[in-house]
């Protein structure tokens, strides 16, 4: 397996032939019944909910996993059941690594400093404490780059080191982003764009870049703002984005492949809702019933059909 | 004791007569040789790292209560140390309530919808699962705040509803903040200003303010940049001020105090390395030789005295 991220995930969307990546945001009160059954109320029973969490999303990475290339699994659901949930995180990112495909951990984190250092020790470095050689950091993780370089750099450099990458948020698909994200200097430079500079001088650097032309530092932007971010795309060919919003947050196919490179390589299209609680859904319960892994399964498949019609 | 955060952390500055709080950045390397001693290489043995870690702080904890009003622990230092490290950050958070002194969780946590509900739940709320009642949030969170209004309320409303209070990180002290930070739109106002806006128009709602006239939601303002960010404590006054970067990072005893109202409360100004590593300073080792903690006790009460005597 190549030692850099980038490659990596550049040939795990070859091989899967799509985009298309996997966010695992586990609400236990949407989790199947029949997960929920038998353990104890998990509102209030701790280890009932994160039996029910890790069961739901180990059988759902046994699904995903040989559709698409990467999955994303958001820390701030496990957060929610304090260091016993951060336990599972860790368990999953596991699973996922010896399933063979890439993980992405989104956590957002952001500081400066030696605290910027711990953070990227904390999700960029294999622990290296004796006994826990089993114990994994994300392939990549997602950052917050308010602080500039000085914030960033510290994450860059330990990804880098450690054969992994990082994708700074560099535009956000809610509606409020664009108050602090969109402020424009006196030339119509927005404050995104100024971010994307930073992230894009860092992520050029020559020793960044593997053997497919990409850096191990990308970026998130929203595929809900596809038009004011397009030019991006074409600005900072090096960097991989990831575009969460696919699904349920309102982006459509064409939203989001509007990130890809000419080659068809440089985007992560993320699904998280539309695919994870696809049992919800009438179009796949009432064919699958209470099968809620053939739900997943389909709904997996016909979300890397619809991108690649939209390709 | 209050049920509003703004009010407890007023009446525990009014208390101790100080804005001076205390951060708790515990880095395994500096602590003292008599904690690390006797218990294994926390290099490579997580188990006493944390071991010392956490005698550490809980020592430091019970020097520094008697003076100031508050800590604040930085949680970057225990994710280092996974979810152990977790376990012992809610520990801390435990000894320092018992303390009667406010604590103040820097998290630096950011995220839109859903996600920022998780991340709210997770460091707002006192756990409400059985057999974890003493377990607790702290008393306050620092935010990140890029997404603006949409990433902030969640945990605003979630901090009120709990008694508890935000910190939005407005302006950092680094070096490149001001890249992004700075960043102005043609009238000159520069991005930091916008985001105190959005801040402040939250930070204002009226259900938000307590007896002394304090919102539950303040910023983060660096205090190595105060001939940019005066302004804002005039603008915001409702806002408490939390002031990082006093001794270590280069910011005097002046440069904090600019963000006090004329009445003496709404700054907390923190000082962490300056303080819990004053052993390695030669002006407390002499002194005290290896007693670690009259080093830190003496460093907490001259900090003290100096901002006192700047006022």
């Amino acid at each position: 397996m190549s030692s850099h991220f980038s490659d990596r995930i550049a040939e795990a969307v070859k091989k899967k032939s799509t985009p298309l990546i996997v966010g695992l945001d586990p609400v236990y009160s949407r989790l199947p019944q029949t997960l929920r059954d038998g353990r104890g109320d998990g509102e209030t029973d701790l280890a009932a909910a994160i039996d029910s969490i890790f069961e739901f999303c180990t059988r759902t990475l046994k699904i995903v996993a040989p559709i698409v290339g990467a999955v994303k699994i958001n820390i701030a659901y496990f957060e929610k059941y304090l260091w016993e949930g951060l336990e599972v995180y860790h368990s999953l990112l596991s699973e996922a690594e010896a399933l063979g495909i890439e993980v992405i951990g989104d956590v957002k984190r952001g500081d400066i400093g030696h605290t910027a250092d711990c953070y990227a020790d904390a999700h960029l470095v294999n622990p290296e404490f004796e006994g826990m050689d089993s114990v994994i950091a994300p392939d990549a993780i997602t950052v917050n780059g308010f602080a500039g370089a000085d914030g960033i750099l510290p994450f860059a450099d330990k990804a880098l080191e450690n054969g992994k990458g990082i994708f700074v948020w560099v535009r956000a698909s809610n509606p409020s982003a664009g108050v602090i994200q969109d402020f424009a200097d006196a030339s119509g430079v927005k404050m995104y764009e100024k971010l994307a500079e930073v992230v894009g001088q860092i992520a050029n650097q020559p020793d960044r870049i593997g053997k497919f032309g990409y850096s191990n530092v990308g970026m998130v932007i929203g595929g809900t703002s596809p038009q004011e971010t397009e030019s991006l795309r074409k600005k900072y060919p090096k960097c991989w984005i990831l575009v969460p919003g696919y699904g349920s947050q309102g982006a459509t196919a064409a939203d989001c492949l509007r990130f890809r490179n000419p080659n068809g390589l440089g985007a992560l299209i993320n699904a998280s809702r539309s695919i994870i609680y696809a049992y919800e859904n009438p179009q796949y319960a009432q064919q699958f019933g209470d099968n809620w892994e053939k739900c997943i399964e389909q709904a997996t498949i016909d979300a890397k059909i619809e991108l690649s019609k939209a390709m």
